[in-house]
């Protein structure tokens, strides 16, 4: 149970304490004994899991299959590839004792898993019968980082990680992009978060990637969040890691890779974009919980209504909606719809001695606040309204934050027009960049905006801070 | 593909390199380059994901929910409970860097959860409201083992440990008895693995354990396999992590806890218990595909029968059936139902151009060799006969393997007949036992079986070795 004795702070006031606060008092995630890890409790973990089975039916319809690689890592195996080395070498942690003695070779643990993964594919493909191979892993991941804060930044984290290989460079960008659109579907479809898409610049990119393609949201404080990515990896790995394959001329050539990952992270957005100062907002798809009765009883009725609510739940819970009933006796009806908004459940049915009488029942929905997110609804009719209801707070909960999304984007046609957004709107700032790594450095040492991602749609224009000719890139500070 | 050049060795000349070589022919597993480490390749993880799933549902049914904790465990907190620590130190792998510094405090990655996650339960315990607590996680846990085989014995492994917490001994028991009769229904009912179950002998008992409850598969060669465990921990590990919750007479007491494993070793018991000289045979509730279409074609009829095959494929597909359709053209038909021998498919579906003619197709059963094992249905029912057949295949499955266990589970009389049994036939010897470690050693040391469980009847008799009263228990040699 949530104690509503605690004031959720303000979010326009203080979004970073308001996040803190609500992810506990919501029961979403609680600190380790170790800097930077977390459990994630229940109910936050409900909502992984509905992601994940999202996530899972979507691979799985375009022909990947899970399998499980190791944990540990070789430090010479994470040695193959420079760049993928000197990207990860600071957030690793090491094993270097195993059942009480000194290892010879410290053992990273995975914070992503292409060097392992690769080293198992060079012994599964032979020939280009066995490709395009299409893997995914659901694991842990663990990164050593310096600011953490739960969801959003830990040093260990839950993911999926796909590594597939192909015959051909087109084949293996087109799965890395396909892989994108996967991703931005859920976003809007599960999440109702809608994300940009597009290209990483060369610095942001993946260690060891050909090209970074990514999906950026904005979140509820005008700060961007990078949300999940798909790499290109083209022939990298499969160089490094000596992976060949017999074409049908059989001729011995390296195969292309893709990899792609969707973290616990997007549950830190999830919360940024839809929460409000009454707590969390969740769209009905991912809700654990998607409507909670809440009887409204007095000390001579309360039977009778109790018998009501419960024949309600189990009713909509048979038409297979995810129900809650709240017969809780230690508080009043007031103290559970403060509870139940702020654990962001998208509709409260509410049933009182009145609404029995008048065989019906209130329906009051969480992303609309006052009297216009109230409706009296017959009781015969409800499971109906119910299941449109719920549509109904999906699409607009989708609409509310691309309204947000573009009301907050904004073109820059000077610098100082630039630097004046950043500073005092924030948001995404389009802008056209010339390409080079000391403009995007000037722009993040000045504004501590970065580059969130280029359009895949290229629009030229003048760099604002060199002049020379560029295209349009997306700006925003970041999470 | 299966290399079907390769012959598999018999399962009764070398059981032991008959499952070695099984496992990488089916490609189910391969081997990682840390010792004691694996892959689960595909077709392994397709049985780990329908275990999962089925597990998952009985959980949740059951009123449990799954939440995450770390990986990482301070050296202190695996201290606090003295046995605990005893138990598993000797298997422990540390980091003792992270982000390029040394730590302060080694972290082992997790052999268990009890000692981290009761930290956190001292949090979120505070009333007799807060329980019972019912908590399950799906994660990865590593043991430093010295002497590895994949999925039987490996240095990392997937597993779910539920953890959960009451107010009362009783409900504790009780919970305990109640995850080990839902893990003794999915070995029935899914894996067709008749387990025996009972209580562990003190010196098997899980580390800081009152009680442990054991599932003890006999696998193939005679030999035990303890498949799932179910601990009641009593108060031990909240007076070490001093969880206290304040009772309904206001008074601060100790709960009452329990944990309960299940994990990927069991995939090394479905393969022992009902794989055979032609490679695995998976019961059909597990099997990723359920029936195999494999057309029998020659050069003149090719078209016309890869159409049918394509036809009937969409069909059973269509009415939910897990199928492959072969159309490989490299191999005979002969090495395809080899291949489908060796990965366990539960049935075969031949048909070729006389099968057309006759507006029917032979189904050939995995489980059942020889002529006995095939049939020719008439093409317009066969999605009804698939569906019996496959029931009956589940069911023969459970009868073949509790026949094997009845059959080799024998009492001894004396303890030179113990000794034999131990030695010639293996299996199950059922003998009675004083309660005392020393004889347990004894016993242990002379014919290496150990005690794998006491059964819940108890049942009065003199102890072979010894002559003193005591009770029945069920010896074998253990995996």
């Amino acid at each position: 149970m949530v104690e509503a004795v605690e004031k959720l702070t303000k979010k326009s006031e203080d979004p970073s304490k308001w996040y803190l606060q609500l992810v506990r008092m919501a029961k979403l995630a609680d600190y380790g004994p170790v800097r930077g890890t977390f459990a994630i409790r229940p109910y936050g973990f409900a909502l992984w899991e509905r992601i994940q089975r999202d996530l899972d039916d979507r691979f799985k319809a375009t022909g990947h299959q899970n399998a499980y690689f190791p944990l540990l890592i070789p430090e010479s195996y994470l040695k193959k590839e420079a760049e993928h080395v000197e990207g990860f070498d600071p957030e690793l942690a090491w094993v270097t004792v195993g059942g009480r003695e000194e290892l010879e070779e410290r053992l990273a643990i995975r914070p992503t898993s292409e060097s392992i993964i690769c080293d198992f594919y060079r012994n599964w493909i032979q020939s280009y019968r066995d490709l395009p191979l299409l893997i995914n892993q659901w694991c842990n991941v663990l990164r050593w980082e310096k600011v953490t804060r739960p969801f959003l930044r830990t040093a260990e984290f839950l993911w999926q990680e796909g590594h597939t290989v192909h015959a051909t460079a087109g084949e293996a960008r087109e799965e890395a992009l396909r892989m994108l659109s996967v991703y931005r579907d859920v976003f809007y479809e599960t999440l109702a978060i809608p994300v940009l898409t597009g290209l990483k610049s060369e610095s942001e990119r993946f260690a060891g990637a050909l090209e970074t393609y990514t999906c950026e949201g904005l979140m509820g404080d005008g700060r961007a969040l990078q949300a999940a990515t798909s790499h290109d990896l083209g022939q990298n790995f499969a160089r490094a890691f000596d992976i060949t394959f017999l074409d049908e001329n059989q001729d011995r050539v390296h195969p292309y890779q893709t990899s792609w990952g969707f973290s616990t992270r997007t549950i830190g957005g999830l919360i940024l974009v839809h929460g409000d100062d009454r707590g969390l907002k969740l769209p009905p798809k991912l809700a654990p919980t998607e409507a909670v009765i809440v009887p409204i009883w007095r000390g001579n009725n309360k039977g009778e209504v109790r018998r009501e609510a419960e024949k309600l739940y189990v009713e909509l819970q048979t038409a297979g909606f995810r129900m809650e009933v709240d017969l809780d006796e230690e508080h009043s009806p007031g103290w559970k719809f403060n509870e139940h908004e702020l654990r962001g459940v998208p509709v409260r049915i509410e049933i009182g001695p009145k609404d029995i009488e008048n065989e019906q029942a209130v329906l009051v929905r969480r992303d609309v606040g006052g009297r216009e997110g109230k409706e009296f609804v017959p009781r015969e009719g409800l499971p109906g309204r119910l299941r449109a209801l719920l549509g109904e707070i999906q699409e607009n909960m989708l609409a509310q934050a691309t309204e947000f999304r573009e009301a907050n984007t904004r073109r820059a046609e000077s610098y100082g027009e630039f630097k004046e957004i950043v500073e005092e709107k924030r948001g995404f700032v389009v802008a056209p960049w010339d390409g080079t790594l000391e403009t995007e450095q000037k722009i993040k040492e000045e504004t501590k905006a970065t580059i969130r991602l280029l359009p895949f749609e290229r629009e030229e224009g003048k760099d604002l801070v060199s002049g020379k000719p560029g295209r349009t890139a997306v700006f925003a500070r970041a999470y």
